[in-house]
């Protein structure tokens, strides 16, 4: 086709993408664009993309041909595909339950918190004047868990409920003082997947665990009991009066764990009233879709005095600088970024912005709302009972809250069957029992359907009233904070979800250039389909027919995966890059007992790697040896080689960054990992920094036998403020026999939880999923957001992905090129070019002036910047990151803000003005400050608010001055404070924060 | 079922709504809930909404029973029934053109303007400092419509391309002075929908219009030709060259309107550049989907000279109080509700959104993305045409630039059938022609597909070249401004679109209380289903059996609004409530005249009506005689009987608005319908303060003959900045077969463009939708935002409605209550209430303290508030209404910023504050202003910022500060400014606006 058209800024620089046109999506994926490119590109000193990957890219690791990928489609194929991919699932009317609940989303939630980019686009709020909007509602959301478990501190969130239960287990060994490294006793009436994700996380930290009868009360045995795990309304449907055995574990110094359903503990006792010391459970049918079998918030909520040893995210009040209430993340020094191997728990990314969902569905409801659906969903599940008792059916517990089973002798898979003709899929608990759970979305229609599947006549059915007997009967108030009261009509949530979001910066209004976090464009036609009810509404435990489109688009995103990293296979079950980190160490630690090498127990890890790292090994019942780091930021190969020789035989495994978290290629990769294999280690390449390599270079050709990849970084699922994130782990063949497995894989359930012809399929296909140790609730983890890595992967293609990397490496050592001039870059490699992201080094300048990087990243929000990554992975740095995604006006928008930003610490630096007293110190500057009558500054309101003319027009205002967070972990708050604490803020406190952080993404 | 659940502030006085519960959506819709309706009924003197409703509305006219509507469903039933109504839609592949084809919403626009909130919510710019960012926009739009067509000035837009040639054809007539109200020639190759409005719209005003072949040049007629219109690309797919007959027009003192295509307009040779006059034409191919036929933005470009002659909006460049230039709405004085019956046309909400859309969409593909999509288009198009020659089909024009018509005598039909077996839809232009239209997503395999279905073998389809011979080639440059070029990566557009929503006030963030235009809540749930696919791929003129979802939903909702309206028949087809009065009059006006009655052209209009009225009574051929209001703001009887008598059988209607636009139900409504009718007028009754009777009282029912609707106040449209909206018109028996109808009904392309079985059906349906004359391009209007009521409707149910209006009786009563002890209100009923809205007299306050109720106005952006309805109906007031949607907490912040606003003008008044100095005059006040380095106001910085306490932390700062609103029609500029511009603003200049306003969202 011929093009006489006038050509705007054509350069021969720019990448090559077939078909490049109006519709090509790499286009609009990457930042820069013609004439852009030849600026970039002169300034780092390269003549091509190429030539800049060639000599960025040590040559032996580079990888040779391009990816073999499918051809990019445009944004009107990659929906028209969607679309068909989503016409092979039929979601039925799903009545399973085992955790998953058919649940209504307002539209008002999808529309002004799922669906707005204000919203997903947001990073993990580690600069909380910047969060305070997320910080509400994950504030809320832990205040619902609080009043709803009637414990008094829960977290913002846990991964899912099989891996909370985990959580629990693991809190009570290690937190019982009395019994520290008990036996962990668990009732056999959890769920399946939870018992069936227990015992492997169980058994690699050589944790006892006992799955039993606890209903009699606690068996004679002589060992230390550190806890126990009952469940309120579990497999069996049994509403049970656990009170007792609370009591009875208190005597005898186990602490308990009750994992509870927060719609029914709108009726039933709370966990806390009986007095659990945990609850756990999932806040999925709060609003959320069931997704396949997520993303889903789960939390945990304890009782006084376990908040230091609780796994997650916790959100705590503090003050700003005007005395005024302020929301951060509290107790940060439990976390695994700090502690490294001493952490709580590998836990970081959770699921931000699905408990925000869950926390604005309580909002929206209300407590006589949600109790008003507890009442129907109890009302048709008793209805139920009431019509299968009258027609002869044995039923297997009395008191229930929204689950029926049934005994049906040898009639399981008929009656599954009959329901199935009806479009109703039961749960096929075994041979001789069926299980029936009724949710939000019930019909009397739909349980009449269920009556007649039974071969009954159905009459009548009306939800029947609660009449639970005294001790399971909930007696405490709950949800009283305003918030749970003030957003009932649609334009209170509206306008209360908007006014969060503008309090809040996120990439929706600029880059965000953190260092190992990799926040990437999330574009909308990736972000489409993930509502679409033939994705969404899918039961994950319903049968595999049900499912096609979810087997076809998981099994196609494995394959590109494993393409991309040059693995023999991928496992997408891992929802979080540390539940990607601990499947892949476990697969490793299991090959080598299945060699025999049950010896292999030590984890090397350079100094310079994510906490998460160290972490993980420990759950994956490894020990950490650090390896130093050398002069240049390469790992220490002497100290390395010391390393495996004081642990010869056992080592297990090292785990490297590549790039390295220092932002740079190092030559001698292939080395280190020629180094531990040949001490009989295996090699684990965290993908953390995979961005900076598709197409370019593949960690499963250049040594890995094992990686994680962070879908919510280099695959665009956006960040969600603090998830959802996805950590498929990659392998090596000889590993694909450990990838996760099936939770659910040998449960009666599964093979004829299909209509009878497929059962063999099922089972054969549950098989092939993999043999190891499942780690989430279900088998493809959090399946309802892989859609957008599915697009992302579909619309650029193979040169797309590749062009996406070199620009991402251009972006990187364009920053590294303009600002090394004003901030040493701290480690570059052979050629002088850094990978995809930067060090700038504060530190000298820190030394002269007492400016720290907290300074300066504080300073960034007046500039409309949310800040690089502070002090890791070296203290007293920043980590640069743009990606591929930012153009040129954005870098220098930046570049501008940083060298202004270097002129002011230079005031300093050089006596003119005080640090205390200086703009950075006293940023950022919220609009109260600015427009107060009083100004008492040694620099002008000008300086403070509109350092570069942009801003005058569009400028972001923080809701809060720098926040004193030593304050807010000295007095710990972590609910929502009442409306009155606001309107007391008076002006008297100074704040100074200064706490490590790195990226936790993952 | 019982409840013992918590329950939250109850109370007897909420309103009844059956089912009414967590997913009763009614609840969601109505703001207040509980205890805030014994304060809301408290403060207003009346026990329980039956009460209010009974006192305010008079007896004669309350209706009697609840309304006849189908029960509530829920949000989740709501989308059920949706999908089910979607699903009978099947859009196939519409190659069928004429003025509608494919294209590809790019994802970003249609997530971050289309689906947000902060976009659709948003009202008309009138007050432009809160508006800057929709202002920018529209901008935009002007200025790709300039640069496309080639002429200097374009407005933000028409409404469809047929009315926007009715427009340009009423333009020239009125507007060429040297041949006033001569002969309009129009070439037979418009699109037959022009062809089909145009006679109607002409006929009306008494205008000459022939249709005849103007490619040979002009006839040799004696009239003085005012106006020549001739298609670019029309009916026959033709692009002929015009210029000799442009000048030839030109010689003879007539105009010429150019319709033009602007996609074709980056190949083809510019109206502009031919020296054409006007250029019209739709924006819809620019990224709008198909929708059923609209909404899209039509646009109307014109040559210097005639902007103050134009239709509809336009956007200008002025600057604010610092210099700084600034946005507004420009030359408002030719507008309808200044001109009233001597403006220039009765547009006046217009497309708005869908103008922001197509201006997105141009600066997304930039020019030379755009021309690479018109080449591709284009390309497929030759490539067609060029296989069917190959294989001996004879076509009707040699130079095409998408449109292709065979002649294949005989063959229509089969070679129709042939092609929609294969899926696609072509043209049946008569028995013996077929046409084809190529779009954005036309591929080479429908291409051949086409091919095929004329019994021909497709080889090798591939995009030919361009080769238009000179005189058709365009040779003038395009699209070079900026906004065009900056905003090309999906980061940059989405930042861009967050920027400049966050310019703006929209419902989102705030209540708008604006009299007459009934802001309400727009729900997510409404607005779902309206980018569905199966709605919104669908083409107007596509056989009805692909479209029976549509029919069914709009038969549906045109039988509600019957019901709710007391009509007989109601038609949807108007697309804006200035068409839906034009369609209604010309109702009157043809019944009127087929009983002989040709005389009776008056039509009388109180005086406090909305200039509309008057302008689309004068497009309807009526005279306007204005009937007095008297003391107590109710029409004046006296000078109504003096009308009739002066017009002896000669009154055509009365149109009044109901309740009246005082805010008051008259109680003498009866009566005057009564006079009328005794007189042989009929009653007009416009309906736009409908929500105020929705199930209270029926307008069919009092004595009105003929009603239109505002879907975008009373049924949830949107207002979207400014459009679309949509007005139905609703007649008595008598009037039904005056109803507008199909623009297509007799065209040889409607009976057999089905698949040959359902021809007859099609026809008869056609023939059903009415006899009277077509006002739109398409039969249903402005289809696609349809559903958005249908949900409204299908939510609320009869009982949720009759609850709506009560409560926004209640509102507007409680804020007259509060209000009205420190504004007075104007007029009330006959029990001292007033309706749905009242109206504030600031008039003895402005004469006491010279602050005016702009000044209260701009005052209230910093209080965060977007301001009531300036001086209409009345001069120096301002009209509240606060809708049902508010709650009590909205509410009184409301009353609290009024208050206090009071107490500033006091301070004015009492001689404390100048008021040229005062806090109100120069409001409202920028960030860059209140935090500039120096204060020279004799208020403080605070005061002005942060006036009441809850603004410190979540505030609005508008972008600019008053704009000069003179300046800018003294030196008039409506294309973007270049960005120097904002670079050199100095603060030099201040401002003054005092233009008059009403309500133009009809």
């Amino acid at each position: 086709m011929s093009s006489s058209a006038p050509q705007a800024t054509p350069s021969s620089q720019a990448p090559r993408v077939s078909g490049a046109g109006p519709q090509a999506f790499a286009d609009r994926h990457i930042g820069p664009r013609g004439a852009e490119f030849d600026r970039l590109l002169n300034e780092v000193g390269v003549a091509s993309l190429e030539e800049l990957a060639d000599r960025a890219i040590p040559a032996a690791i580079r990888q040779e041909g391009e990816l073999d990928l499918p051809p990019a489609l445009d944004e009107a194929e990659v929906l028209a595909e969607l679309r068909r991919i989503a016409g092979r699932n039929d979601p039925g009317t799903p009545m399973i339950g085992q955790g998953f609940y058919g649940t209504v989303t307002p539209a008002a939630i999808s529309r002004n918190l799922l669906e707005s980019p204000a919203w997903y686009t947001a990073y993990t709020p580690y600069q909380p004047e910047i969060s305070q909007g997320r910080l509400e509602l994950l504030l809320t959301f832990q205040t619902m868990v609080q009043d709803l478990t009637g414990l008094p501190i829960a977290n913002a969130s846990l991964l899912d409920e099989a891996s909370a239960v985990a959580e629990a287990a693991l809190l009570m060994s290690r937190a019982n003082r009395k019994a520290k490294n008990g036996v962990i006793l668990v009732d056999q009436d959890l769920f399946p997947q939870s018992l069936a994700v227990l015992p492997g996380r169980a058994r690699a930290v050589g944790m006892d665990l006992r799955i039993l009868d606890l209903t009699g009360g606690l068996p004679e045995i002589q060992e230390p009991i550190a806890g126990v795990i009952v469940q309120q309304s579990g497999s069996s449907g049994r509403l049970h009066d656990w009170a007792p055995l609370v009591s009875e574990a208190h005597e005898r110094n186990a602490m308990v764990t009750v994992v509870a359903d927060l719609l029914a503990l709108t009726l039933v006792a709370a966990p806390g009233d009986l007095g659990a010391d945990i609850a756990v459970g999932t806040s999925q049918r709060f609003g959320v879709p069931l997704f396949a079998g997520g993303p889903h918030a789960a939390f945990i909520a304890v009782s006084e005095g376990l908040q230091r040893s609780m796994p997650g995210r916790l959100v705590g009040v503090s003050h700003d600088d005007a005395g005024r209430p302020a929301y951060r993340l509290a107790l940060q020094t439990r976390e695994q970024h700090i502690r490294r191997e001493k952490a709580t728990s590998n836990i970081c990314t959770a699921q931000a912005l699905l408990a925000e969902a869950a926390a604005c569905y309580a909002a929206y409801h209300g407590p006589e709302g949600l109790t008003a659906i507890a009442e129907r969903v109890h009302g048709y599940a008793r209805a139920l009972a009431e019509a299968l008792s009258a027609g002869n059916v044995e039923l297997v517990s009395e008191q229930i809250f929204d689950t029926v089973v049934a005994r049906v002798p040898g009639r399981a898979d008929e009656i599954l069957a009959a329901a199935a003709e009806r479009g109703i899929d039961l749960r096929r608990v075994d041979d001789d029992h069926v299980g029936i759970s009724t949710d939000e979305r019930t019909t009397a229609a739909e349980v009449a359907a269920v009556v007649e599947s039974f071969g009954l006549e159905a009459h009548d059915i009306v939800p029947v009233a609660v009449r639970l007997p005294e001790p399971l009967r909930r007696a405490s108030g709950f949800l009283t904070h305003e918030n749970f009261h003030a957003y009932r009509s649609e334009t209170r949530m509206m306008r209360w979800l908007r006014r969060l979001a503008d309090r809040d910066l996120a990439l929706d209004r600029t880059m965000i250039p953190l260092g190992s976090c990799t926040m990437k464009l999330n574009s909308a036609v990736e972000m489409a389909a993930i509502t679409w009810p033939e994705f969404a509404d899918v039961h994950p435990y319903s049968p595999l027919e049900r499912m096609r489109g979810w087997q076809h688009l998981v099994t196609d995103l494995e394959d590109r995966l494993a393409e991309i990293t040059g693995y023999a296979k991928v496992s997408v079950q891992p929802n979080a890059g540390s539940q990607g980190e601990l499947a892949g160490l476990l697969a490793i630690r299991r090959w080598h007992i299945s060699r025999g090498d049950d010896q292999r127990d030590m984890c090397l890890i350079p100094a310079s790697a994510h906490g998460t790292n160290a972490a993980s090994a420990v759950l994956a019942g490894l020990r950490v040896r650090v390896v130093k780091t050398a002069e240049d930021g390469t790992i220490d190969s002497e100290d390395l080689d010391r390393a495996i020789a004081e642990n010869e035989g056992r080592v297990a495994a090292i785990m490297i960054t590549y790039p390295s978290t220092h932002g740079v290629f190092e030559a001698e990769v292939r080395d280190v990992c020629e180094t531990v294999h040949a001490a009989g280690g295996q090699v684990y390449v965290d993908g953390a920094n995979l961005n900076a390599m598709v197409g370019l270079a593949r960690p499963g050709r250049f040594g890995g036998d094992v990686s994680h990849l962070n879908l919510h970084k280099t695959f665009c699922i956006p960040h969600g403020g603090g998830g959802p994130g996805v950590g498929p782990v990659a392998v090596a063949e000889h590993l694909v026999p450990f990838l996760p497995g099936d939770p659910l894989e040998g449960d009666p359930g599964r093979p004829s939880a299909s209509t009878g012809d497929g059962g063999g399929a099922v089972l054969s296909d549950a098989a092939a999923a993999g043999q190891g140790l499942p780690v989430s609730s279900t088998r493809w983890g959090s399946a309802g957001v892989l859609p957008i890595s599915w697009a992302y992967l579909a619309l650029m293609g193979g040169e797309g992905l590749t062009a996406a990397s070199s620009v991402a490496l251009l972006n990187a050592n364009y920053l590294a090129k303009r600002l090394g001039e004003h901030f040493p870059v701290l480690y570059s490699g052979e050629n002088g070019l850094v990978a995809h992201e930067c060090i700038l080094d504060l530190r000298k300048l820190t030394a002269r002036s007492g400016i720290t990087v907290t300074d300066v990243s504080k300073r960034l929000i007046d500039y409309g910047f949310h800040a690089p990554t502070e002090s890791f992975p070296v203290s007293g740095t920043l980590m640069v990151e743009p990606t591929e995604s930012e153009d040129l006006d954005e870098l220098d928008r930046f570049v501008h803000a940083m060298i202004s930003i270097r002129a002011e610490i230079e005031d300093v630096a050089a006596g003119r003005v005080e640090a205390e007293r200086s703009v950075l110190r006293r940023a950022p500057h919220t609009a109260a400050v600015l427009a107060a009558d009083t100004w008492d500054r040694p620099y002008t309101r000008e300086l403070a608010a509109f350092p570069l003319p942009s801003l005058r027009v569009d400028k972001y205002f923080p809701p809060v001055g720098r926040i004193d967070g030593a304050h807010g972990d000295r007095n710990f708050v972590c609910s929502c404070p009442p409306p009155e604490a606001f309107a007391e803020a008076g002006g008297d406190a100074e704040a100074t924060t200064a706490t490590t952080e790195e990226d936790p993404t993952r």
